[in-house]
């Protein structure tokens, strides 16, 4: 159990002091924040609750959208609050098209100089921005990164402690590159962050509450976290799962089955 | 309008000699058809009604579905029956993983051992089989083929005249490698058709009905029909849009937004 984490968007609307008690009741040394709940917290105040309870931040979600008005300042803000929070890693879900744009070369060009942009101040910050590659069928609206290998291209005109990837299952599984790729994150020292759902269907209307907590789906979750682990990765794996009806569920039971989950189907045996 | 057709799935319910009526009045001289609709018209009498009328049928969809009992048989009825139509070209959509499986390589290894134990009987009938990757958000349940390459891929031990790939932009438009991928479809001559769909969001429930007319979206459709042409294809560009709403209207209707769309969107200036 030593490297589950538990990402708070699995239970969303599990509030911040029950959802640290619920992890350090259940043995969970790791939590995923997101920045609007820690902002509803309060971020010093989330950053003293978390630590003084000894769990640790794994990752903060999320900076990115760079398609969107005052994206410097924001994840400028965002970099800090990760800092603060003691998070190693920031996740960039970098946007989709600009409003009636089909220009997706430009906005893809336009991910690579906001990252640039931010690498100085992630830097001094100490805090490692982390592309993440969404699904393809968020690339309209959401992220105009849809593999891995395309994150590593974005990635790598800056050094890896200011600019990783994040591995998501859930996001990669169909890919037949991804192996590949997998290897070539570690070796150029970029695995930032390994998250786990599972890929469940049908797909709901919007797509975006459609996955499943690890062993609901078709995924092969612990070949993911065999491939990362043998580039040499030995951080967190994060279950984040987004699903209407988890999201119904009391969080502590959410918590349980994401244990279970990540147990059966994705720690080591 | 030489080079357009109209895929019958973008007018569902339009009965096959109002389709065939329509097309023809509306100037157009291709048709893309289903094997369902042809069945249930009668395969030779659909094909007698489409070259009386002087229309030529650009596509047959679809084989595919390896994943399920009977799918050599079926398979090879469709070939006869893409033949008996005249179609040069059977669309396979390859299906997905088979029924609680999560073994996305052996489903692909599948997917390649099936197009071989047809490619006798496609050659045979002068039928080219068509690999069609589809959209990774259809990996697990309708095509585990999911990028342009990997169709390529699975096609390389074949001859091109008995398995070529179908180029269809709204399963491919987010993947950076496209371009390079349909430079190397080209080259290898397995582009057996280019169809052209729109993509638009929110994806409803289910996400088969979401496409978009061309120019209702995102997808830089003239781009990819450029591409396409640029690699020596002088074949058919079909419209095949499926969407609920679109459905519902009158054929008719259907086919002229098809044709506009086309026009304006895809077509040379």
């Amino acid at each position: 159990m030593t490297r589950f984490s538990f990402n708070q968007a699995t239970a969303k609307y599990w509030p911040m002091e029950d959802l640290v008690a619920g992890c350090v009741d259940a043995g969970v040394t790791g939590v995923g924040l997101w920045r609007e709940e820690a902002a509803a917290y309060g971020v010093e105040k989330t950053a003293s609750l978390i630590h003084n309870a000894g769990l640790a931040v794994t990752s903060l979600c999320r900076g990115g959208f760079f398609n969107q008005t005052g994206w410097l300042d924001e994840n400028r803000r965002a970099i800090d609050e990760a800092a603060t929070l003691g998070a190693p890693t920031l996740v960039l879900v970098s946007g989709g098209l600009p409003d009636g744009s089909r220009d997706l070369d430009a906005a893809r060009k336009n991910v690579r100089d906001a990252i640039g942009a931010l690498v100085p101040h992630a830097l001094d910050a100490g805090v490692q921005l982390a592309i993440e590659p969404l699904h393809p069928m968020f690339c309209s609206d959401r992220c105009v990164v849809a593999s891995l290998g395309q994150a590593l291209d974005l990635a790598s005109p800056y050094p890896p402690q200011a600019v990783g990837v994040v591995v998501d299952t859930y996001h990669l599984w169909w890919d037949d590159q991804v192996w590949t790729q997998i290897d070539r994150a570690g070796r150029e020292g970029r695995i930032a962050c390994f998250q786990a759902a599972d890929w469940i269907t049908p797909l709901p209307e919007g797509v975006l509450l459609g996955r499943g907590l690890p062993g609901e789906g078709c995924v092969q979750l612990r070949r993911f976290r065999e491939a990362v682990d043998a580039t040499g990765y030995t951080g967190p794996v994060e279950v984040e799962v987004f699903h209407a009806g988890l999201w119904s569920r009391p969080g502590r039971e959410v918590l349980e089955a994401s244990i279970a989950g990540y147990l059966e189907h994705v720690a080591e045996r």
